[in-house]
Protein backbone atom coordinates (compact mmCIF):
# COMPACT_ATOMS: atom_id res chain seq x y z
CA UNK A 1 0.00 0.00 0.00
CA UNK A 2 1.20 3.53 -0.81
CA UNK A 3 -0.02 4.80 2.38
CA UNK A 4 2.62 3.07 4.49
CA UNK A 5 4.09 5.82 5.53
CA UNK A 6 1.16 7.92 6.48
CA UNK A 7 0.94 10.33 9.37
CA UNK A 8 -2.43 8.37 10.96
CA UNK A 9 -1.68 10.56 14.21
CA UNK A 10 -2.27 13.38 12.25
CA UNK A 11 -6.19 11.59 11.69
CA UNK A 12 -6.72 11.72 15.50
CA UNK A 13 -8.52 14.60 17.40
CA UNK A 14 -7.65 15.14 21.17
CA UNK A 15 -10.75 16.28 22.98
CA UNK A 16 -9.96 17.96 26.32
CA UNK A 17 -12.00 16.82 29.45
CA UNK A 18 -14.28 13.97 27.66
CA UNK A 19 -15.53 12.16 29.14
CA UNK A 20 -14.75 13.33 32.13
CA UNK A 21 -12.63 16.64 33.26
CA UNK A 22 -9.05 16.01 33.45
CA UNK A 23 -9.29 13.08 30.56
CA UNK A 24 -7.95 13.95 27.13
CA UNK A 25 -9.82 11.68 24.51
CA UNK A 26 -8.16 10.73 21.20
CA UNK A 27 -11.25 10.43 18.88
CA UNK A 28 -10.81 8.49 16.02
CA UNK A 29 -14.02 9.55 14.04
CA UNK A 30 -11.49 11.52 11.55
CA UNK A 31 -9.54 8.95 10.75
CA UNK A 32 -12.35 6.31 10.03
CA UNK A 33 -13.84 9.23 8.39
CA UNK A 34 -11.13 9.13 5.65
CA UNK A 35 -10.48 5.97 3.65
CA UNK A 36 -6.82 5.73 3.04
CA UNK A 37 -6.55 6.09 6.83
CA UNK A 38 -8.65 3.61 8.18
CA UNK A 39 -7.35 1.35 5.18
CA UNK A 40 -3.95 1.58 6.37
CA UNK A 41 -4.70 1.11 9.87
CA UNK A 42 -6.52 -2.39 8.93
CA UNK A 43 -3.55 -3.24 6.60
CA UNK A 44 -1.04 -2.94 9.04
CA UNK A 45 -2.85 -5.11 11.41
CA UNK A 46 -3.27 -7.43 8.35
CA UNK A 47 0.63 -7.31 7.55
CA UNK A 48 0.98 -8.09 11.46
CA UNK A 49 -1.15 -10.86 12.29
CA UNK A 50 -1.39 -12.79 8.53
CA UNK A 51 1.27 -15.61 9.86
CA UNK A 52 0.48 -16.22 12.93
CA UNK A 53 -2.48 -18.62 12.34
CA UNK A 54 -5.76 -16.25 13.78
CA UNK A 55 -8.63 -18.37 13.67
CA UNK A 56 -11.17 -15.56 15.45
CA UNK A 57 -10.78 -12.28 16.09
CA UNK A 58 -12.58 -11.39 19.07
CA UNK A 59 -13.62 -7.37 19.09
CA UNK A 60 -14.45 -5.19 22.19
CA UNK A 61 -18.01 -3.61 21.78
CA UNK A 62 -17.83 -0.78 19.91
CA UNK A 63 -15.32 0.47 18.29
CA UNK A 64 -13.44 -2.65 18.87
CA UNK A 65 -15.90 -3.92 16.10
CA UNK A 66 -14.77 -1.01 13.40
CA UNK A 67 -11.43 -2.37 13.32
CA UNK A 68 -12.43 -6.19 13.54
CA UNK A 69 -14.77 -7.09 11.34
CA UNK A 70 -12.16 -6.06 8.46
CA UNK A 71 -9.37 -7.60 9.85
CA UNK A 72 -11.15 -10.73 10.02
CA UNK A 73 -12.16 -10.97 6.64
CA UNK A 74 -8.56 -10.16 5.62
CA UNK A 75 -7.43 -12.61 7.95
CA UNK A 76 -10.17 -15.36 7.23
CA UNK A 77 -10.96 -15.57 10.11
CA UNK A 78 -14.06 -15.61 12.48
CA UNK A 79 -15.91 -12.66 13.82
CA UNK A 80 -17.24 -12.93 17.51
CA UNK A 81 -18.42 -9.80 19.80
CA UNK A 82 -17.37 -9.31 22.90
CA UNK A 83 -20.60 -7.39 24.07
CA UNK A 84 -21.52 -5.27 27.07
CA UNK A 85 -23.83 -7.38 29.40
CA UNK A 86 -27.65 -8.39 28.35
CA UNK A 87 -26.93 -7.79 24.78
CA UNK A 88 -26.28 -11.25 23.41
CA UNK A 89 -28.95 -13.30 22.81
CA UNK A 90 -27.91 -16.90 23.48
CA UNK A 91 -26.52 -18.55 26.31
CA UNK A 92 -23.45 -16.45 27.71
CA UNK A 93 -20.27 -16.29 29.80
CA UNK A 94 -19.39 -12.86 31.67
CA UNK A 95 -16.12 -11.60 33.11
CA UNK A 96 -15.84 -8.43 35.14
CA UNK A 97 -12.97 -5.93 35.66
CA UNK A 98 -12.43 -2.98 37.71
CA UNK A 99 -12.25 0.46 36.37
CA UNK A 100 -10.66 3.63 38.47
CA UNK A 101 -14.29 3.30 40.58
CA UNK A 102 -16.60 0.40 40.32
CA UNK A 103 -16.59 -2.65 37.97
CA UNK A 104 -17.64 -3.18 34.40
CA UNK A 105 -18.62 -6.83 32.92
CA UNK A 106 -18.17 -7.92 29.63
CA UNK A 107 -19.77 -10.74 27.62
CA UNK A 108 -19.14 -13.64 25.41
CA UNK A 109 -21.24 -16.41 23.97
CA UNK A 110 -20.93 -19.93 25.28
CA UNK A 111 -20.25 -21.50 21.69
CA UNK A 112 -18.06 -18.46 20.43
CA UNK A 113 -14.83 -19.89 20.45
CA UNK A 114 -14.14 -23.59 20.09
CA UNK A 115 -11.41 -25.37 22.60
CA UNK A 116 -7.87 -24.70 21.23
CA UNK A 117 -8.50 -22.08 18.52
CA UNK A 118 -6.22 -18.85 18.39
CA UNK A 119 -7.69 -15.86 19.01
CA UNK A 120 -7.05 -12.56 18.08
CA UNK A 121 -8.56 -9.65 21.09
CA UNK A 122 -8.82 -6.33 19.16
CA UNK A 123 -9.68 -3.15 20.21
CA UNK A 124 -9.36 0.61 19.03
CA UNK A 125 -7.29 1.54 22.57
CA UNK A 126 -5.49 -0.13 25.43
CA UNK A 127 -5.75 2.32 28.64
CA UNK A 128 -5.76 0.26 31.44
CA UNK A 129 -5.76 -2.84 29.81
CA UNK A 130 -8.69 -4.01 32.23
CA UNK A 131 -11.40 -4.84 29.39
CA UNK A 132 -8.74 -6.54 27.66
CA UNK A 133 -7.80 -8.38 29.99
CA UNK A 134 -11.36 -9.32 31.16
CA UNK A 135 -11.82 -11.04 27.31
CA UNK A 136 -8.88 -13.13 27.78
CA UNK A 137 -10.33 -14.33 30.61
CA UNK A 138 -13.69 -14.83 28.47
CA UNK A 139 -11.76 -16.79 25.71
CA UNK A 140 -9.74 -18.93 28.15
CA UNK A 141 -12.59 -20.02 30.09
CA UNK A 142 -13.76 -21.57 26.88
CA UNK A 143 -10.50 -22.93 26.27
CA UNK A 144 -9.63 -21.07 23.68
CA UNK A 145 -5.60 -19.78 23.47
CA UNK A 146 -4.94 -16.15 23.44
CA UNK A 147 -2.76 -15.64 20.22
CA UNK A 148 -2.35 -11.80 20.62
CA UNK A 149 -3.69 -8.26 21.61
CA UNK A 150 -4.09 -5.77 19.35
CA UNK A 151 -4.92 -1.78 19.19
CA UNK A 152 -4.55 0.96 17.16
CA UNK A 153 -3.66 3.16 19.81
CA UNK A 154 -2.08 2.74 23.19
CA UNK A 155 -1.52 5.14 25.96
CA UNK A 156 1.72 3.77 27.28
CA UNK A 157 1.60 6.01 30.42
CA UNK A 158 -1.28 3.80 31.96
CA UNK A 159 0.92 0.54 31.49
CA UNK A 160 -1.87 -1.61 30.20
CA UNK A 161 0.53 -3.64 28.51
CA UNK A 162 2.29 -4.60 31.71
CA UNK A 163 -1.14 -5.97 32.83
CA UNK A 164 -1.15 -8.05 29.55
CA UNK A 165 2.34 -9.52 30.30
CA UNK A 166 2.98 -13.12 28.76
CA UNK A 167 0.95 -12.42 25.64
CA UNK A 168 1.85 -10.45 22.56
CA UNK A 169 0.68 -6.85 22.40
CA UNK A 170 0.81 -5.27 19.16
CA UNK A 171 -0.25 -1.52 18.70
CA UNK A 172 0.11 1.20 16.16
CA UNK A 173 -0.05 4.51 17.47
CA UNK A 174 1.34 5.25 21.20
CA UNK A 175 1.04 8.23 23.12
CA UNK B 1 -17.19 -15.20 -4.69
CA UNK B 2 -18.03 -19.04 -5.08
CA UNK B 3 -19.97 -17.57 -1.95
CA UNK B 4 -22.87 -16.72 -3.61
CA UNK B 5 -25.61 -18.82 -3.20
CA UNK B 6 -24.67 -19.93 0.54
CA UNK B 7 -27.70 -20.14 2.32
CA UNK B 8 -27.19 -17.32 4.49
CA UNK B 9 -30.31 -18.46 6.76
CA UNK B 10 -28.69 -21.57 7.70
CA UNK B 11 -25.82 -19.14 9.57
CA UNK B 12 -28.67 -17.17 11.73
CA UNK B 13 -30.23 -18.50 14.93
CA UNK B 14 -33.52 -18.00 16.27
CA UNK B 15 -33.60 -17.21 19.79
CA UNK B 16 -37.54 -17.28 21.21
CA UNK B 17 -38.42 -14.17 24.23
CA UNK B 18 -35.35 -11.79 23.68
CA UNK B 19 -34.80 -9.11 24.79
CA UNK B 20 -38.36 -9.83 26.14
CA UNK B 21 -41.04 -12.77 25.93
CA UNK B 22 -42.98 -12.47 22.23
CA UNK B 23 -40.26 -11.30 20.09
CA UNK B 24 -38.19 -14.07 17.89
CA UNK B 25 -34.68 -12.55 17.83
CA UNK B 26 -32.51 -13.46 14.84
CA UNK B 27 -29.09 -14.13 16.38
CA UNK B 28 -26.45 -12.95 13.66
CA UNK B 29 -23.27 -14.10 15.65
CA UNK B 30 -23.21 -17.71 13.98
CA UNK B 31 -22.95 -15.98 10.67
CA UNK B 32 -20.32 -13.44 12.05
CA UNK B 33 -18.48 -16.56 13.04
CA UNK B 34 -18.01 -18.13 9.54
CA UNK B 35 -15.65 -16.01 7.52
CA UNK B 36 -17.46 -16.87 3.95
CA UNK B 37 -20.35 -16.16 5.42
CA UNK B 38 -19.33 -12.29 6.59
CA UNK B 39 -17.47 -11.98 3.13
CA UNK B 40 -20.79 -13.21 1.13
CA UNK B 41 -22.91 -10.36 3.29
CA UNK B 42 -20.01 -7.74 3.16
CA UNK B 43 -19.62 -8.88 -1.11
CA UNK B 44 -23.38 -8.76 -1.61
CA UNK B 45 -23.34 -5.43 -0.18
CA UNK B 46 -20.66 -4.13 -2.36
CA UNK B 47 -22.01 -5.45 -5.65
CA UNK B 48 -25.28 -3.76 -5.20
CA UNK B 49 -23.42 -0.61 -4.03
CA UNK B 50 -20.38 -0.36 -6.30
CA UNK B 51 -21.75 1.97 -8.87
CA UNK B 52 -24.10 4.14 -6.83
CA UNK B 53 -21.04 6.94 -6.39
CA UNK B 54 -21.40 5.95 -1.89
CA UNK B 55 -18.96 8.91 -0.49
CA UNK B 56 -19.80 7.86 3.03
CA UNK B 57 -21.04 4.96 4.95
CA UNK B 58 -23.07 5.97 8.33
CA UNK B 59 -23.37 2.70 10.36
CA UNK B 60 -25.44 2.52 13.58
CA UNK B 61 -24.48 1.14 16.59
CA UNK B 62 -22.84 -1.10 17.37
CA UNK B 63 -23.79 -4.42 15.07
CA UNK B 64 -23.94 -2.09 12.05
CA UNK B 65 -20.27 -1.29 12.75
CA UNK B 66 -19.54 -4.81 11.98
CA UNK B 67 -20.93 -4.64 8.48
CA UNK B 68 -20.55 -1.03 7.24
CA UNK B 69 -16.67 -0.92 8.37
CA UNK B 70 -15.86 -3.45 5.60
CA UNK B 71 -18.32 -2.03 3.44
CA UNK B 72 -17.18 1.19 3.46
CA UNK B 73 -13.72 0.15 2.71
CA UNK B 74 -14.22 -2.10 -0.14
CA UNK B 75 -16.32 0.54 -1.53
CA UNK B 76 -13.45 3.26 -0.83
CA UNK B 77 -15.68 5.61 1.41
CA UNK B 78 -15.63 7.13 4.21
CA UNK B 79 -17.07 5.67 7.64
CA UNK B 80 -19.21 7.14 10.24
CA UNK B 81 -20.49 5.75 13.73
CA UNK B 82 -23.87 6.40 14.49
CA UNK B 83 -24.51 6.32 18.31
CA UNK B 84 -26.56 6.52 21.27
CA UNK B 85 -26.43 9.64 23.23
CA UNK B 86 -23.14 10.09 24.80
CA UNK B 87 -20.89 8.24 23.41
CA UNK B 88 -19.37 10.71 20.85
CA UNK B 89 -17.16 13.72 22.42
CA UNK B 90 -17.04 16.31 19.89
CA UNK B 91 -20.14 18.25 18.95
CA UNK B 92 -23.15 16.56 17.99
CA UNK B 93 -26.17 16.58 16.62
CA UNK B 94 -28.92 14.22 17.67
CA UNK B 95 -32.65 12.82 16.80
CA UNK B 96 -35.12 10.89 19.09
CA UNK B 97 -37.23 8.42 17.58
CA UNK B 98 -40.23 6.35 18.91
CA UNK B 99 -40.27 3.18 20.12
CA UNK B 100 -43.24 0.26 20.83
CA UNK B 101 -42.70 2.06 24.57
CA UNK B 102 -40.72 5.84 24.87
CA UNK B 103 -38.26 6.70 22.36
CA UNK B 104 -34.66 6.68 21.93
CA UNK B 105 -31.77 9.13 20.53
CA UNK B 106 -29.22 8.78 18.46
CA UNK B 107 -25.98 11.35 17.99
CA UNK B 108 -24.10 11.73 14.88
CA UNK B 109 -20.83 14.57 14.93
CA UNK B 110 -21.63 17.82 13.65
CA UNK B 111 -18.84 17.68 11.26
CA UNK B 112 -19.43 13.66 10.04
CA UNK B 113 -21.02 14.33 6.68
CA UNK B 114 -20.10 17.05 4.27
CA UNK B 115 -22.91 19.27 2.41
CA UNK B 116 -24.34 17.37 -0.68
CA UNK B 117 -22.07 13.98 0.03
CA UNK B 118 -23.84 10.78 -1.15
CA UNK B 119 -24.36 8.88 2.32
CA UNK B 120 -25.33 5.26 2.59
CA UNK B 121 -27.13 3.98 5.76
CA UNK B 122 -26.49 0.81 6.80
CA UNK B 123 -27.52 -1.78 10.11
CA UNK B 124 -27.46 -5.02 10.35
CA UNK B 125 -31.92 -5.31 10.58
CA UNK B 126 -34.70 -3.23 9.48
CA UNK B 127 -37.58 -3.75 12.38
CA UNK B 128 -39.65 -0.62 12.69
CA UNK B 129 -37.44 1.32 10.69
CA UNK B 130 -36.98 4.13 13.53
CA UNK B 131 -33.40 3.75 13.95
CA UNK B 132 -32.84 3.68 10.58
CA UNK B 133 -35.20 6.97 9.72
CA UNK B 134 -33.99 8.79 12.59
CA UNK B 135 -30.25 8.92 10.69
CA UNK B 136 -31.89 9.68 7.66
CA UNK B 137 -32.59 12.82 9.62
CA UNK B 138 -29.38 13.55 10.90
CA UNK B 139 -27.56 12.98 7.58
CA UNK B 140 -30.20 15.67 5.71
CA UNK B 141 -29.23 18.15 8.80
CA UNK B 142 -26.36 17.95 7.52
CA UNK B 143 -26.81 18.80 3.93
CA UNK B 144 -25.38 14.96 3.30
CA UNK B 145 -27.72 13.03 0.93
CA UNK B 146 -29.11 10.09 1.62
CA UNK B 147 -28.22 7.22 -1.24
CA UNK B 148 -30.17 4.34 -0.04
CA UNK B 149 -30.63 2.20 3.06
CA UNK B 150 -29.36 -1.22 3.38
CA UNK B 151 -29.72 -3.73 5.81
CA UNK B 152 -28.82 -7.59 6.05
CA UNK B 153 -32.25 -8.90 7.44
CA UNK B 154 -35.47 -7.61 6.71
CA UNK B 155 -38.34 -8.22 9.53
CA UNK B 156 -41.08 -7.54 6.51
CA UNK B 157 -44.16 -7.94 8.71
CA UNK B 158 -43.14 -5.09 10.62
CA UNK B 159 -43.04 -2.42 6.92
CA UNK B 160 -40.25 -0.63 8.31
CA UNK B 161 -39.55 -0.08 4.62
CA UNK B 162 -42.92 1.98 4.48
CA UNK B 163 -41.47 4.72 6.87
CA UNK B 164 -38.30 4.97 4.32
CA UNK B 165 -40.58 5.53 1.26
CA UNK B 166 -39.06 7.62 -1.36
CA UNK B 167 -35.54 6.11 -0.47
CA UNK B 168 -33.52 2.85 -1.87
CA UNK B 169 -34.24 0.44 0.37
CA UNK B 170 -31.88 -2.87 -0.56
CA UNK B 171 -31.94 -6.06 2.04
CA UNK B 172 -30.54 -9.79 1.77
CA UNK B 173 -32.30 -11.71 3.55
CA UNK B 174 -36.41 -11.90 4.46
CA UNK B 175 -38.44 -12.66 6.80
Amino acid sequence: MATTGMDLKEKIRDIPDFPQKGILFRDITPLLRDPLALDCVVDRFHQYYRDKNIQVVAAIEARGYILGSPLALRLGAGFVPVRKPGKLPYKTISQEYSLEYGVNTLEIHADAVNKGERVLILDDLIATGGSAAATSRLVEKLGGVVAGFGFMIELTFLKGREVLKGHDVYTIIQY
